[in-house]
């Protein structure tokens, strides 16, 4: 995550294209016992700052396709969880729906999806548009678009594949459902061509923060992922999601919220401090200042002193939650422009904490038992030592805390996350008529 | 590919949802040598008969979705190479190319790309129409696809990645090109947010034989499948494509013609005899009808007796190159409609041996001197004996006539099949600009 990773001394070389790189790092979190992996997706190259001189100063522009990746460490591990984004507004349901229904049955009933919409122009451009579809219109096509998927997982029943060789019998006609969806965006029949997910539906994962998102999430997701910096926002927004679930005839179990956290763990305070300097001294200026400029929408920062405070600036057509928190950010700690940069780009709209085990694990104690979290969305600042340490160091102070457990209790990514298995929604659909 | 494979004594139970079971099949055919494995695709159900009474005898109605069972292919492999369908008329270019970058940097340089159109309404109706694209239409989409795909793997030059830790330098910045794609069918900006493919390209594949399908893949192909029953009609085949490729600048030894070819093996033709009645009893008469009566057009076959003739039938709209082969079928052979049933449910469109492994290789050794092939299709009538089989006993008959080599020479499919590696077409292309 941290900006200034791939200059870091322990990173291998060509890292984000490299399968042993990332099938070693599941490892590691399998061995720490962590639910699942995750890996996010960008339908465009990361980090496309202008200018090209700027732009090719940044780590990680290209990356290995997410699905493919999984379904590659699916064979190196057995228990931990396999989740990816995929984008609802450049993609086709019947072909989602595939794609986790087959991931899970890879891998045992491992797999997780991360519904996303896509915001950007940089990846609206790769897919025949000028600019990202609206807010609104991204949001109403996601929700279709879920519905759909997860209905054409339910084609089958469990128990349809009788596989008689005696009588011939290949399935039971009865225990075949057509979905025959008809929609504003979609129009798919079914039944989906994979037998029903070992899950009966892979986990739904969402980040979305907005009304919208939160909605959405509300209504549909299992997991959410939230980027809060303060133990009072995750609070909040803990208990404004949890408090929408009944709307859906839901309950605060059936969701699982998981703010991210990019900890820089030491053996002491004073290796913890070192590490993060090192990282720190490593971030580029010309890239942090370009960052920092595209969150405030693309304003010349280069004309006031580095070293200065950050001048009022007028209202943007960038992220409005983006600029508003960082704006925040610089005021509330007082931060120079040079500061500001460096906050930006470590953090990425997440939480960051440097200290040891105990220091650590105070933290995430704290948001538990307060009810600012579920869990955790822990994200290395660097691989592959970033996560060494947290495997290392923490989860051992978590376990001796009682607060995560000393084994994989189940074996699939539901059961990680105390999460029942979906009933078939089509079991009383008309059967199979072709 | 028999219809009644499903039901041989050796075939595991839910087979075609097992990641193991094709595992094992791609180290059998690694261990033979083989430059790759192939899955076909569909994005409906397979032998999707009506009624249901019908559909529900017949098996591998579902599959493990191609992309994500080669990917877990990968790891447990090493040599052999990894080819799947996916078609260009519900897909995305840069989802695509995206997908087989990432396969082929998964996998060391082993990916391949069968490139089809979807012309079934089973397909259609999943991806929001209720029929498939005409002809030409689909054609004329995946030419400027494959322009695409192939254009966005040559986004960045192989050594564009520098990872200067020191400097802070990433890449190159006039090693990444902007493909700025405008067309009839795609608007695509580029780059691919993958690094070129360790082949430059993965190997494109093609079985289109069509006049349209027989241009494409003198155009782009690399491999090119096909479905002929007798060596003269091989040979016809063959000759026509290979005459093709000048115009389009080629030579011969740019592409690489495969007739598929099913082989029943015995130790003694006894056994192969044996092993073909085995196979053969277990079709289901009620499904070999149904499958006769949708190539012919949806005719109703139970009114004629079945060990009589196939009567004089209506031009149906109904695949004409299916119905003009079954009709020849039964003439030149005096076929009764029940031994007709069992020939086309045998041989889905392609060639059918039984015998020794000397015979087998006879037939082999002929087509290949005889300009009818570079190399063969191998389709297994059922797994994992039907490639066992073959490995165990035809592969070392051919490697003492010296057809086929006793170690794997190179490591990527390139190498395998001795297709050059391509340059990049874009390397004179306006560098990045954002």
């Amino acid at each position: 995550m941290h900006i200034a990773a791939w200059r870091h001394p322990d990173a291998p070389r060509h890292a984000s294209m490299s399968l042993k790189h990332y099938q070693h790092a599941a490892q590691t979190a399998e061995r720490g016992l962590f639910d699942f992996i995750f890996f996010a997706d960008n339908l465009h190259v990361r980090n496309n700052l202008a200018p090209a001189n700027v732009f090719s100063r940044t780590g990680y522009a290209v990356q290995l396709e997410p699905i493919t990746l999984l379904s590659a460490i699916a064979g190196v591990t057995s228990r931990i969880g396999l989740v990816s984004t995929v984008s609802t507004s450049y993609w086709e349901p019947y072909t989602v729906a595939r794609l986790f229904a087959s991931l899970d049955h890879i891998s045992d009933g491992r797999a997780g999806w991360n519904v996303v919409t896509s915001a950007t122009a940089g990846d609206a451009r790769n897919f025949g548009r000028d600019e990202a579809h609206e807010h609104g219109a991204r949001y109403a096509r996601a929700r279709e678009f879920v519905k759909v998927v997860t209905g054409l997982w339910d084609s089958w029943d469990d128990d349809a594949f009788i596989e008689d060789k005696q009588s011939g019998i290949a399935f039971d006609p009865d225990k075949v459902h057509i979905l025959n969806h008809r929609g504003e965006h979609f129009n798919v029949r079914g039944p989906l061509n994979v037998a029903r997910p070992v899950q009966g539906h892979p986990v739904i994962v969402q980040a979305g923060a907005s009304e919208a998102g939160q909605n959405l999430a509300a209504e549909t997701a299992e997991v959410v992922f939230t980027g809060n910096y303060s133990f009072e926002a995750a609070q909040a927004f803990y208990r404004s999601l949890k408090g929408k679930l009944p709307v859906f005839g839901r309950r605060a179990e059936d969701l699982v919220i998981m703010p991210g956290l990019i900890p820089v763990v030491g053996r002491t305070e004073d290796e913890a401090k070192a590490r993060h300097e090192l990282l720190q001294g490593l971030i580029d200026p010309v890239v942090s200042l370009a960052v920092l400029s595209r969150i405030l929408g693309e304003v010349d920062l280069a004309k006031h002193p580095l070293d200065g405070p950050l001048p009022d600036l007028p209202e943007s057509n960038a992220s409005k939650s983006g600029f508003d928190r960082t704006v925040q950010l610089a005021k509330s700690q007082g931060l120079t422009i040079r500061q500001l940069c460096q906050s930006v780009v470590t953090m990425g709209g997440h939480r960051y904490v440097w200290g040891t085990a105990k220091q650590i694990a105070d933290e995430l104690e704290e948001w538990f038992h307060g009810e600012a979290a579920d869990g955790f969305n822990i994200i290395p600042p660097w691989l592959p030592g970033g996560l060494d340490d947290f495997v290392d160091l923490v989860v051992p102070e978590l376990q001796r805390r009682g607060l995560v457990p000393t084994a994989y209790a189940g074996s699939t990514l539901r059961e990680h996350l105390g999460l029942a298995r979906p009933a078939n929604t089509l079991a009383s659909n008309a059967a199979l008529a072709v």
